[in-house]
């Protein structure tokens, strides 16, 4: 059975890989085997996280771009993050039905992940399923996230090239500067490139740019890298009808090269994993507290009555975890 | 030392709460005994927090509501979650400086606080911040972030009250739908009123607030309470000519009366301290596995090699938290 479903993943067999990333969402300990199997199969795709505010266009250009892909002879899986309601469970598909142009191409894998509210996991799964979609074999995968918190730039930093996409007219600021997330981007794409801001939205970010020097993406901040700088550029693409998706491709293909030429790759690679591994033990500590039922009521009784402050219970539960 | 400082907080000097914050802030551990006395004395504040997504009017409001606040007599404590650069570390004060007007008066406590990049600890200083204020006797205490993500709802959660801000005109769909902030919401705030779209937008929450049956926020998701149900209000504001900010603080101080009568605070009270002392063991885990160097390198080689997968390794580093 173990084997059964590995093969089909590797096989790329759609079956298959929906039901592993379905074990992956479902987080059960009975997937770790077959999820650790498939790791051995991964480091093939290039990984490409697409972030920004809502209503930037993401989806539109996750379409456009997927079709670049697969006109260029490479296949596409993408997994996109949705809101969720915690008390449905269930995604939000508005932005998935825009994609149906494509999924009648066996070239192109796309799946849906909820948010799922917040003790999470999230990004556990998300990049589990990257893994999945990687061992089967897709050339480029594609993680767009809706919004722009914490939660999102770690799933979207997991990626070996971050774009950032901003819409024109969103506002005075740049979403991308009050969002957090301009450091964080390998490529700044201006979505609906026909209305006529977004000449100006594209400037702006340019001008952000050169003021904060960001001209080293090469290195994640921390990572000690000195290889040559990458030039993160500002594209503006239109996704109706498309324009600039061919050089957006460009620069994502660009930015691949360049990484492997410098190094940066390997480094990436590295601090992706890393972050990884660390959340991973977060999730496992996390479910070992909630699993503590009483102990757990009675710690807190006691931190409501102001017996114990909140980082000296934090001290006790992980103390309790220690001994166990 | 000691001693002074939380005396001085809680005789709501400026410069003491400005120290004591910036000591939470910095994380440092001797700290902690510090702000362990400064918990004691808190539980009299109510805490209101806003999100929305950039670009929804939140500043002004925050503005707007800390006057009404203050011309009912009583004393706002601000906590803003600015974006920030991990490279300058520096808050983008834009937003800020549009608050300048409140600063002359000793009845108001503005605090940012920079987001820092992802390696957080930033629940946990907002949190300690929050304390601060609280046990220097501020009545209202508003916290507002910027941004929808996971780490801000997080933050925002830890409200008794939550305002979500959406401004009209910023997409065809509802940014607290795109967001999945439309259920954390106690009052859903339409800013920028005057503009002639905000009757749709308001129009258009309540029938997603209609169709979610969203009446029951006195209790949070997983509570279990059985309270009388809140029917969750969508109040239009503006805030250049000031207007229905009187209604939004009426509804807000209904919101904490209901609460209070129904049983609704203490549950909250109880699961927002959860939360905060799951967060801070996360954070010390967090530090600790930074701390581990060499091993921590040598064990992410063996990741990278394929010799053991993402949860493995975590698996193997709580194992190693364990054993010292």
């Amino acid at each position: 059975m173990a084997e059964t479903s590995i093969q089909g993943v590797l096989d790329r067999n759609v079956r298959a890989i929906a039901r592993m990333i379905s074990l992956a969402e479902a987080g059960k300990p009975e997937s770790r085997a077959l999820l650790a199997d498939i790791f051995k199969h991964t480091g093939h795709a290039h990984v490409v996280g697409l972030t920004g505010v809502p209503g930037s266009g993401k989806s539109s250009l996750v379409r456009e771009l997927t079709k670049a892909v697969r006109a260029s002879g490479r296949t596409v899986g993408i997994v996109a993050i949705d809101p969720s309601s915690p008390f449905s469970g269930g995604a939000i598909l508005g932005d998935r039905v825009r994609m149906t142009g494509l999924t009648s191409d066996d070239g192109v894998f796309i799946r849906s992940m909820a948010t799922r509210g917040s003790l999470g996991g999230l990004a556990k799964a998300c990049l589990d399923a990257v893994d999945v979609l990687d061992a089967a074999g897709f050339d480029v995968i594609l993680i767009e996230t809706v919004g722009v918190g914490q939660d999102e730039v770690d799933i979207v930093q997991a990626a070996h090239s971050v774009l950032v996409v901003s819409a024109p007219g969103l506002g005075d600021d740049i979403q991308a500067i009050k969002s957090g997330v301009l450091e964080i981007a390998d490529i700044h794409v201006v979505s609906k490139g026909d209305r006529p801001d977004a000449g100006a939205t594209a400037g702006h970010l340019r001008g952000m740019l050169t003021l904060t020097q960001r001209t080293d993406r090469t290195a994640m901040p921390g990572s000690g890298d000195q290889g040559e700088p990458w030039a993160v550029p500002v594209l503006v693409t239109s996704a109706e009808p498309a324009s600039g998706i061919e050089d957006l491709l460009g620069a994502i293909d660009g930015h691949r090269a360049h990484l492997t030429e410098t190094g940066g790759m390997e480094q990436r690679r590295r601090k992706i994993l890393e972050t990884r591994v660390l959340k991973i033990a977060e999730d496992i500590l996390r479910s070992d507290f909630k699993g503590r039922g009483a102990a757990l009521a009675a710690l807190m009784d006691r931190v409501r009555n102001g017996d114990i402050d909140p980082h000296g219970a934090a001290v006790e539960l992980l103390e309790a975890f220690r001994q166990d």
